[in-house]
């Protein structure tokens, strides 16, 4: 996988250059709401472009089978390049379409969200929700390409941009505080590679990739109890700060530390509508569960999360969850 | 992927212990014509069984989801060990819920079929239809263990066992003359280790594995075209006929080699109800198409398949196919 960034790479025609160069028959899947950047990528070439709605409710097992149908009336076959322009529901969704076309296609994503440049379209997991929980069906499935450029954030709207911060601070506080301070051309370029690494790094070291985890065991369970209402980013957010508390109860982190992770997490982090149970309930379908008991990452400093025994997700006693979320739901 | 051929194997209690050594949390897909041998396998373990109906027409994208969420509703996770017991449709469809579960979860296979045994469950293709063609969505996704026991053999049907017979035959014509003459028992190890040969130097030689195809872009067309009322084996039959037909018109094979051929297909070979016209149809959405072109494995001998500049899959005049097709449909 590369990942080029670069600014105004999109009107630039460059992407044009290198999907020609497979002498592939191309497709576009792109969110509806970022089409005019889906025709800037085109730059006039006559390739078919089929639109999604990107939302939770709607990623799906039945809109992948149904993008699939819409591809196979347009006869694609194995030698397809399909090209997924969309925040994260649409990247996930291209991969795992990618994934399992004709048993696997080459493809390339250009994100337009923030989260998307920084996790979503980075690495390789792709997925689709059930009522269950998200991401639950999925498969690891790499593009040939990620085409990152910063000049679609102009149009994001704040509440997506919050969503890529969160992920960002969740970067910053595992593993490189200083990504807190910088410009946010840097800090994109500086997720990157550390995402990256991670899951290169994940071939030799299995499971080191379950760090980028952090804030997710409660923040997805948020999510899910929230049935999708509450953002990622204040999930995440809220995932993080009782995932923190979890590590300071439980004396890995210091008090100091905490402190600091509460003050740099956003004020207006309560959660309206969502009780205790709610995120218990959602936690039994938690992906990251194993032997049927609550899985997070902890953190042991700022920027240190904890391996213990070589193990990066720590099993939690649901007490202990318990006691976190009724503390921090107050 | 470990294969293990024994007659007896199922009643033994072997398939119990190697499963138990894994400490996940296990779970058996049956063919729910098989139900009796999934009750052996489990030897009175308290293991829960999903069964399905096993037939093409059911196997496809929406049985897959209603067995994931009958696995999600009894909160199987990433901890999971599927066991999934039958024919190819069993076998195909367990394989790809295992390669998605949770990004992919662990599997093993007891083919109950001839035609599993030594083709479906070897070699970690899965797969589901659509209404566009055969397999057309699925993954590659190795199992841990593929348990061979022969006795189930006895309770096979006869039509289903001639769906076997084309397949080794396919190994014959391909690989290994002998094959046609030896004892099932022997024929069915000499067909998997040349199955498990193939696939594995298809890692190093990409695409070898295309050979396997020889017989299937006619018979899977055929299938299709049918409503899938004809058997994989008569299929099958039919595609080895057409396609040494089309061998030996683009001479690279001998009459003699071909007449050969003839001879060995089973003698009650006429395709009724089945026009050139709905086959060409179907092959407009063959898996093993390229750049819109049909595609074909060839023979130059009987156990000697035509590779041209590394390639095993030859790009066929649909003149040519039209004609082959003409004359071997009378």
């Amino acid at each position: 996988m590369k990942v080029v960034v670069q600014k105004g790479l999109i009107r630039s025609g460059k992407i044009k250059t290198i999907c020609e160069g497979l002498k592939k028959r191309i497709l576009i899947i792109a969110d509806d709401k970022v089409l005019s950047y889906a025709h800037l990528v085109t730059q006039e070439m006559n390739i078919p472009i089929l639109t999604l709605k990107a939302q939770e409710r709607l990623k799906t097992r039945k809109t992948k089978e149904k993008l699939e149908n819409a591809m196979l009336t347009l006869r694609y076959d194995k030698e397809t390049l399909l090209i997924g322009i969309g925040g994260g529901i649409t990247t996930d969704i291209c991969g795992f379409i990618a994934a399992t076309y004709y048993r696997g296609i080459d493809f390339m994503l250009v994100p337009t969200t923030l989260l998307a440049m920084i996790d979503s379209a980075i690495g390789g997991k792709n997925g689709v929700n059930t009522l269950f929980g998200k991401n639950l069906i999925g498969t690891f499935y790499q593009p040939l390409y990620v085409f990152v450029d910063q000049e679609v954030l102009v149009t994001l709207p704040e509440k997506e941009k919050q969503n890529g911060m969160a992920e960002m601070m969740k970067y910053g506080l595992l593993f490189d505080e200083d990504i807190l301070k910088m410009s946010l051309e840097k800090a994109i370029k500086r997720a990157i590679e550390i995402k990256m690494k991670i899951v290169e790094e994940d071939f030799r070291d299995v499971g080191k990739r379950q760090l980028l985890n952090f804030g997710h065991t409660i923040g997805h369970a948020v999510e899910k109890a929230s049935n999708y209402k509450i953002s990622h980013g204040q999930a995440i957010y809220f995932g993080m700060l009782v995932e923190s508390f979890i590590s300071y109860k439980l004396k890995f982190l210091s008090k100091t530390d905490f402190l600091k992770i509460t003050a740099l997490l956003p004020k207006k982090n309560k959660l309206r509508k969502i009780t205790k149970e709610n995120i218990l309930e959602a936690l039994k379908y938690d992906k990251k569960r194993k032997n049927n008991k609550v899985h997070c990452v902890l953190l042991k400093k700022i920027a240190k999360p904890l391996v213990v025994n070589a193990q990066y997700s720590h099993e939690i006693d649901e007490k202990i969850v318990q006691s976190a979320l009724d503390e921090m739901l107050v």
